[in-house]
């Protein structure tokens, strides 16, 4: 038995996520594979284009055969802790072979030579740092330079999201003493920064953008149809604006200094936050106000959307939470079920604040009609 | 030295108020008006039209002297509560000669024959009143059959809110032992709940909504030019439909059991807000679903304010808030801060509800530049 997992947003799903499906069952001959996915909220933390359920859906119909949710906490995090929720999830499934990730650094050795280093922060690593870092350079370049004294790593490995995410996954598989094996895939075309499509493999930001702005050809172009047909039928999207209004009435009813207790959002964050938000207008224009050179906008997306889910504790894997099936591959579940060494459940979610983060995504779709939509979804059958 | 006080929303100042005040001029003599206001809130458990300093403005133009703000939890509750706290604190300025408010029913007598009753409830009353309930009579019924064993008291007294506003307001002066003299006007021309402009003298509400459906003529007609010019220089208007998604945010943070906890909020009504909130689409609605023979609109509206506002405990009169005064009364100010008996604030409210309430208000209006308005407003001098 060959089980590989994936790590993703399928926000939207596309034609680059069915490359890395089909790359996965040729290659690695894998006879399931199992996605990680978000819930309602992405890393950067925005809301998602539509919800977990519908996303499920286009993962299972374009050959995931089993979907798990990663916990909000995890899900709009740093990519350090995003990839530790998602890594240590899989980890306790005890059913996973390999680990396969698109990133633009394939060579293996370079990442895991990289990741082991920084999961290790050997003493001699950090008085490099430090040392570098004293002189004035950047972090980016410091750490490159005091990595350069552990291997040959080209400085442009730690420059994209997706190397960084790729490190953080197998340095979380270090830690953990994990025998997955990682699978990095090259993404050949398209940029993950990307705001139009050009091609068939397009950026999800590119397909996001098209989507909104009703380019239909360009949908068409780089996404399955059963993704695209799913993604038609919803009817109301997420307004991030409706979140500007959320967080000014949580910042009427909550004192600073509890403000101080939310986890990972720093404190100047917070003092910017008090000192700027009754001189926006938007909410966008106010992640603007507090993006800076110290915290980028999704730092400040991630910790506003903390602030209004009042996550005041650091996030633990407690749990096995799968959100859909294949019909086919219904013993890969009962499989899950055996081996796992945490609770595999197929309802509700046991975190109180998963269940608010899916409440809060309808509210800001207008959907109150969807109000505790992981009591009453059952698990997704395709 | 004569002075006259008045309870009112002005919400917007009308040519009904200055008839009133100019009839307290002309039949009192009296030196000085005081008027005590609502502030953001109406006593309907909904935002006013303009802010309360600009309706201080309004009323100082118009002839009022000096402008107290009634704290919102008084402003917001029912007749009972609203009446007990305005009076307490026009007792407590010991300076009021007289209290004058308009009512379908002049009589003196009969407004306070039925205040006595209502004010001590003597055994006997309670007894009769509960008997004719058993009987199965509506409770307005069976309070005036109960009331008219102590005097001759016609049957439609109680059926206007301005009537029983007015037993309330004599019937908290019988409370505190107070000497201020009732001095009830008959409202003659325009009924509290007329929907349009038909003369001159028009209701408050028929006016919110000539506003709103931008028929200038008409508001030409019933307000004072000043007024109307104060008006019209403004720019956004509060949204009440923005409460819809506070209440749901609201809801997803806070713990059932702990809304049970909300002042003046029956239970039933805390169980039927859970049962419904998810399937209403609108602020407006969820009211409507939520309205039934035991609950008034109002008492919803109201309910909702409270668990807006988390207001968890029944007002006290603590403090008296000066808003406004004209500049030829400075000395009244004066008078006021050397007799009361309670602290005179020309600066932000003791309350930090009053303080929410404000903000709330403006994050209504989508005016987050008004953030604070209590602290940043300086004592309105006209």
């Amino acid at each position: 038995m060959n089980i590989t997992a994936i790590v993703a947003e399928y926000n939207p799903f596309h034609n680059g996520h069915l490359y890395q499906i089909n790359k996965i069952k040729r290659d690695l001959k894998s006879d399931y594979i199992i996605a990680i996915m978000s819930g309602n909220f992405s890393q950067r933390g925005t809301p998602c284009i539509v919800d977990k359920f519908i996303r499920t859906k286009m993962a299972l119909s374009q050959g995931v055969d089993l979907v798990i949710e990663l916990p909000i906490t995890f899900a709009t995090a740093s990519a350090e802790t995003f990839a530790r929720g998602a890594i240590t999830t899989l980890y306790h499934t005890r059913i996973i072979d390999n680990l396969c990730f698109g990133c633009e650094e394939d060579n293996l050795l370079v990442l895991s030579g990289i990741a082991s280093v920084l999961s290790k922060e050997p003493p001699e690593y950090k008085a490099l740092l430090k040392s570098y870092l004293k002189m004035g350079l950047s972090y980016p370049t410091a750490r490159h330079k005091a990595l350069n004294n552990f291997g040959e790593f080209p400085q442009e490995v730690l420059s994209s999201p997706n190397n960084i995410l790729a490190i953080e996954y197998i340095k979380a598989l270090y830690q953990l003493g994990s025998n997955i094996t990682p699978f990095p895939i090259k993404r050949e075309v398209s940029n993950f920064h990307d705001t139009h499509v050009h091609s068939s493999i397009a950026s999800a930001t590119a397909l996001r953008i098209a989507m909104l702005n009703g380019e239909k050809s360009d949908m068409k172009l780089a996404m399955p149809s059963t993704s695209l047909k799913l993604l038609e039928a919803v009817e109301t999207f997420p307004d991030i604006e409706k979140l500007f209004y959320l967080l000014h009435y949580q910042l009427l009813i909550t004192k600073k200094h509890e403000l101080y207790n939310i986890w990972d959002v720093p404190e100047k964050l917070v003092n910017s936050l008090y000192n700027n938000f009754s001189n926006s207008t938007s909410y966008t224009q106010l992640v603007d106000m507090l993006t800076s050179k110290t915290y980028t906008r999704s730092t400040v997306y991630r910790s506003l959307l903390r602030i209004l889910l009042g996550i005041t504790a650091p996030p633990t894997v407690t749990y096995i939470r799968v959100l859909g099936c294949r019909q086919k591959s219904i013993r890969l579940l009962s499989l899950l079920s055996s081996k796992a060494d945490l609770p595999v459940l197929t309802s509700k979610p046991y975190s109180s604040t998963d269940i608010f983060a899916t409440n809060l995504y309808q509210l800001l779709r207008s959907s109150p009609n969807l109000y505790n939509q992981d009591y009453t979804q059952s698990l997704i059958l395709i």
